[in-house]
Parts: structure tokens; C-alpha cells; sequence
């Protein structure tokens, strides 16, 4: 079975390589994007899409594929998975030249790759994590989703240090996201997230639980909240592709809601499965 | 002739690849080390080989190689170059591993990649160059010398298309340094640049630049100056490791020392020239 993309050649993942001078290798000159399917269908496809090209767009980048062909490359990997539950994943970078220059060449040729695993999608709200509070010491660009990411390793890494499920953002007092989420709280039946500046990666997660919560009639408000805020919340969770809706019950050792899921984050949670594709149940 | 290391192995440019799945081209997991040769001769190489050690273990990933290999690698590259006036490439990252998590496994292997271009040594000092004031945009960790490098890239490129030499990075009101390259001023025959702290990459020819000063009864200040400080300065200049001194004579449209080679900048670059190995003279 194959399960990368590669350039237009499809390979097993351990044949898939690029050059050494691929400047996604040197200089993390690219940008990512991750995509989920539900029994081979994406939630979101154009949203992701939308995001990619912006993306590219931001980097000049050139997009090498019309949105048809991704979609196909991305059915395809989904459909080499057992039951199409997957997380596709696709990279594209501005391609390879030696030697090595930090200004490209203009006729460059981007790199393409997408890969795919097997996933499991949540089948019920997950139980709340305990997430540590961290200072953000990433770029300013955070809305670009590039494969830049060191920064996001060595707080990721950090926080499992301590047994944290993820880390918890701050730059001037203020939350921004995750390493790989965006966070909201909830305060007097109001749900509250950081606005999508760049200062965070606008999570298409994140876009889709703001609609949920329109539709829902609850208040939402894109405003930065502070490290105090978090603290006196009545509820906070996290938000990617593949957590979905996350419930978070402590930051640090400091609990919120008691460590329960709290009844707006049940809410949410749910409505999210709800409007999601449907998935295959996996019987173990 | 072969002019890539790659795990062990040798190999030519075109047949130099690594896993997709390398931490260092889906997450810039990885850091990175130039060194110049001279005829075969290092200049400083174990001032390279502390800070490759420094980046290593910041980043927290296994150093591969004891000393004396890293500098058997990067002799061999040098004498495969003509007349061995090379800049030798490292770079290492945390290594491969299928399928993509941010988190790696304990027992994951480090990939080495090592190359090497050929270099003609500055043999007097540069005209001097024009560089665009811009914000430093990247991460709070640059005293790291990874292959994050998104952020100096895009700075780069913007320079580039404003015609300048490099951008001169600005962070909070304060010359922090550039993409590539570490500032240097002169006001009243002192010399001033910034400390080396996490907002840059403490340069190994800054260092040395320092040292020369030193040595040559130049007073120095390691201290951060402001915008309005670089545009009253008698002198300005850059310095890297394949550029040694290089002369700024514009901010933008702002001239420093009517766009000319300042006395402290052209004593400085004279010292840099005595004190390297000695370079093979080219003949065009």
C-alpha cells in the first residue's frame, strides 16, 4: 500500500525522500496543512483548502495543484487507510537547489508531499487534561501554518515534561494558543477566544466551533484574554482537527470547573460530533 | 567527487536525500553550523564546534560525533573544493520516524548532513552596502542556530526586493541584528553591538570581531541601540562568518559616513584579513 505523495509518484513512506537541499529541510521553507476524513470524507475540505493557498500566498509560495487535484491526492491517501478514518496530511515547500542560498532562485519548483495515518475519531467527549501555562517565544507570523516549528517542539516537549497534555500560550500577559490548538473559556455563559491575528494559527477547528456556538445562540466574543482570566474561568477547552473539542481541567494545578467538563464544553463537544461526517465506529 | 555526507555515507549533491518523515523537514528540528576554510584551514572551528554543542543541547538532540570526527568531515569536504577556500555546511537534526507526531520517541536517531561550496574570501574590504530597517518578526530563541528559519527568510527576501544587502532587524525600538549577519556601530570612536542574548545569534566572527577590538585598545560596549542611535552613527558594518566585515553605507536612504568606508571599520576588516589563515590568491 502506498502511502505517500511525492512530486506527482506515489511510494511507501519508507521510500519517500527529498533532496537535502530541499529548502523545506534547510530553511523550513514551506507550509503544511492537515486535513480530516470521516470514512473517506473531509470535514471542511475548502476551509483547509482556503487556509493552504493563504498559506502559500503569505510565503510566495506557488500553489502547484487546482483544489480538484488536492482533493483527489487527498481521497486517495484517505481511501489507503483502514475503514478511511484518517488524518491526511500534505506539505509543500518552495523547493530544492544547490548550493545552498538563503535567497531562492526564481524558477525554483516546489516540493510536494502528503502522507496519511489511520486515525480515531473521538466517539464521546474526552475526559479534561491538565495544560501548563508557558511563555509564547514563537515568531510574530504564528498565522502563517508553516513547518517552522521548533518553537512549538520545544514548548510541546516542555509541557509532556511535566505531564501536560498540551501547553498553554502567553505573550504580554495575554493567551494566545497552543503548540498545535487554540483555547477558549467560558465566563458567565460567554465564550470567549483569542481573535485570529498573527499572533495564533486560525485553527479551522477553532472557525467551525464559532459557528457552532452562532448557531447555538451562545455569545462569542474574539477578544485576548489574560492569565487572570484563564485562571477565574467557569470552563476552558481546546480546539484542533484531530482533538476536536478537548475539555481542559487544570492549568497547572489550578482547577477549573472542579476539573469536570463543564455543561457549555459538553454542549459544544456535542454539537460538534453532531455536524461532523460520519465516522466509522471501530470495534476493538 | 562527492560532496555531501549524509549519515555516514557519501554521496553527490543530486543523490543526497533524506526521509520525508525527518523532524527536520516537517518540523525545522534541527540545527545548523558554517564554517569557512581557508585553504584547507578552519578559521575558529572550535568556537563552530562550541556552538554547534550550545545548539544541540538547547535543542536537546544527541551530538552524533566526538570533535575530531566533525572536524575529519569537514577537512574532507574542504579538500574536495578547488584550492580549498570552502564554507563547509553542518546540519543535524533529531531524526526520521513514520507516522508525523510532534512528539518524538526516546530512542530516535539524529540525521547528520554535511556539504560544502566553494568560497572566495573577501581579499580587501567590501564596498560598502545598503541595508532596509525592517521588525524583527522571528522567534524569542535566536540564540539558537536552527533551521527554523521562515522568518529570517521572508526578512531576507523582503530586503532583497527593496534592493537592500540584508535587513536590519529591529525589535521593541532596539537593533537586535540581521537575517544572515550581526550589526556593528561606531559612535565617538567607541564600538557598540548588541549583547549576545536570546533576540540573536551570538555570531563566531562578531566574537572575534570583539576579541581584535580588544586587542587593539578599541573600547567596546556590548549594549542595545536604539533606531534613532544607528542613524547618528559614525560607522556602521556587518559581520559573518562568510563575509567577514562588510561596510554599511546606507539605512535605506539614510547615508552613515556619506556611504563610505569608515577608519575604524577598515581597520577592523584589515585586522580580520591578518589574523585568518592564509587564503589561496584566485586568478580570474
Amino acid at each position: 500500500m502506498s502511502h505517500v505523495f511525492i512530486n506527482g509518484n506515489w511510494c511507501r513512506p519508507e521510500e519517500a525522500v527529498v533532496s537535502v537541499f530541499d529548502r523545506g529541510f534547510l530553511f523550513a521553507d514551506g507550509i503544511y496543512e492537515v486535513v480530516p476524513f470521516y470514512a473517506g470524507h473531509a470535514l471542511l475540505f475548502d476551509q483547509h483548502m482556503d487556509r493552504l493557498e493563504r498559506s502559500l500566498a503569505e510565503t510566495e509560495i506557488t500553489n502547484p495543484y487546482p483544489r480538484d487535484q488536492w482533493l483527489s491526492i487527498c481521497q486517495t491517501l484517505a481511501e489507503s487507510v483502514q475503514d478511511a478514518n484518517a488524518i491526511v496530511y500534505i506539505q509543500v515547500t518552495r523547493g530544492a537547489e544547490f548550493p545552498r542560498q538563503h535567497l531562492p532562485s526564481a524558477d525554483i519548483v516546489p516540493t510536494v508531499m502528503a502522507t496519511v495515518s489511520h486515525w480515531t475519531p473521538p466517539t464521546a467527549t474526552a475526559a479534561p487534561v491538565r495544560v501548563e501555562l508557558m511563555e509564547d517565544i514563537r515568531w510574530l507570523r504564528c498565522d502563517i501554518k508553516s513547518v517552522s516549528l521548533l518553537g512549538n517542539i520545544m514548548l510541546k516537549r516542555e509541557a509532556d515534561k511535566l505531564g501536560a497534555f498540551e501547553p498553554i500560550l502567553y505573550r504580554a500577559g495575554r493567551i494566545t494558543e497552543g503548540a498545535s490548538c487554540n483555547y477558549f473559556i467560558v465566563k458567565n455563559n460567554m465564550l470567549y477566544t483569542p481573535p485570529a491575528d498573527q499572533l495564533i494559527l486560525g485553527g479551522i477547528t477553532r472557525d467551525w466551533v464559532l459557528n457552532l456556538a452562532e448557531s447555538a445562540s451562545i455569545e462569542v466574543q474574539e477578544e485576548a484574554f489574560s492569565i487572570q482570566e484563564l485562571m477565574d474561568a467557569d470552563e476552558c477547552f481546546l480546539s484542533s482537527s484531530t482533538r476536536e473539542i478537548q475539555p481542559v481541567g487544570f492549568i497547572g494545578d489550578h482547577p477549573i470547573n472542579n476539573g469536570e467538563v463543564g455543561p457549555m464544553t459538553q454542549q459544544l463537544a456535542e454539537l460538534f460530533r453532531n455536524s461532523r461526517p460520519h465516522a466509522i465506529e471501530e470495534h476493538s
